[in-house]
């Protein structure tokens, strides 16, 4: 299994007057969907932080299918699509309730220090991380 | 004059841990940036929203070449880059205040119904809206 | 049991340059347990939406004993303290994965009708929903 | 002149799908609020900062009168209404365009060092910061 899946409820704050989801939150999700699936390969991303590693984004991109609203239950899948010497690229999916996708995108991210300079991949990840696509 | 300039300050809300501008609130920034582009023409889209007429996002893109922080005087540019029979396409810039580009970027409409079905761009905005670039 | 908790992680986009969750975000949980409360409690509160009853907050309160970060996963406890005749009061806390308390706080909310005139709390909320209150 | 005035207008992002400005965004608010207060008063919160000095909210509290819509041009008048050893609280005020009182609060802050500890109120702060109430 290299795609992961992480459910989560559309929040009351995340909707507009448009009666939708707001479209920046969904970059919100996929940071969220980053974090749980970090977490389900045993990356502790917030102890390469406090080494001095960062992995800020420098390009995102999210395509809107179809609209989500407010308590909806939505799943998002995350998988690692890419690494390059100092990068890694991230594809996602968002999903509704019935299976159709509401939306998808990707972040590309690099590996930084303090000084924000790159830095290569850490070994444990590309260790851990399985490459994967979703079919977008 | 094609492109639009407007600025603002970045607020705590808007950084995170990392110091720097949360990456999703530059979709924010760029919907700002519409709002003000908007008004500075003389369209009221409040006034396309009373009437049923929506204008969701399809699909947004950024890229991030220098970080931002609190209290950092940032300038967004907005130009209007392509019409098609439905839709439209903004394009953005985020300057900082040495004028050095931190982000760009660029979002797709859809004019909308109360039923979600695409409809033409109305006459108004065709005829308000310059078509412009921006050097990204 | 009148006391319901939810489990729930600390986004990134949710801390600031202080390396803490941002202030405003607890008021955004706070709304995530009620709404997660209300779902326990058999009560949609989307439905009434649609008919047209709505549930603004009119008051709101938090204090703040120890920060929480990046990551952290919390507990958020809800009840209902008190109902007026078209009023209710929702009291919370925030607790640490150590059992410590981060936060508390309450909303106090009233019951409109779509010409934002206050309306009597729907029988159906005043039966299922027991009041209780946090030792804040 | 003790109370400080700052206009901004609300963003689509801070709407909710009650076609109203969500709560948690006053907070917001009252942080740019505060941010362009000690900008007027030529008090530099960033370098503070810097030097390791943080002042983060203890305590906040809303009252929400009338709501607020997208594109609103709003007021938000702000004033510090006292100083402890280590605090100092902030009030505030949201103000429609035709002036009408729409939301006021106050929070509650303590100056700390990076070891989270209270200290005294700097020196600079106390005396370039005017006292004052507003009418709430």
């Amino acid at each position: 299994m290299t795609v992961f899946r992480h459910d989560f409820r559309v929040r009351y704050a995340e909707t507009d007057q448009m009666g939708v989801s707001y479209y920046a939150n969904y970059l919100v999700w996929f940071e969220m969907g980053r974090a749980e699936y970090f977490r389900s390969l045993g990356i502790n991303y917030t102890d390469y932080e406090k080494q001095g590693l960062f992995l800020p984004v420098i390009e995102a991109h999210a395509r809107y299918y179809l609209p989500t609203t407010y308590d909806d239950k939505l799943t998002i899948e995350v998988a690692v699509s890419e690494f390059g010497k100092t990068s890694m690229k991230f594809v996602y999916r968002i999903l509704k309730e019935d299976g159709k996708k509401a939306a998808d995108g990707y972040t590309l991210h690099v590996f930084i220090d303090r000084a924000r300079k790159p830095v290569r991949v850490p070994p444990e990840v590309l260790k851990k991380t399985p490459i994967a696509s979703l079919d977008c």
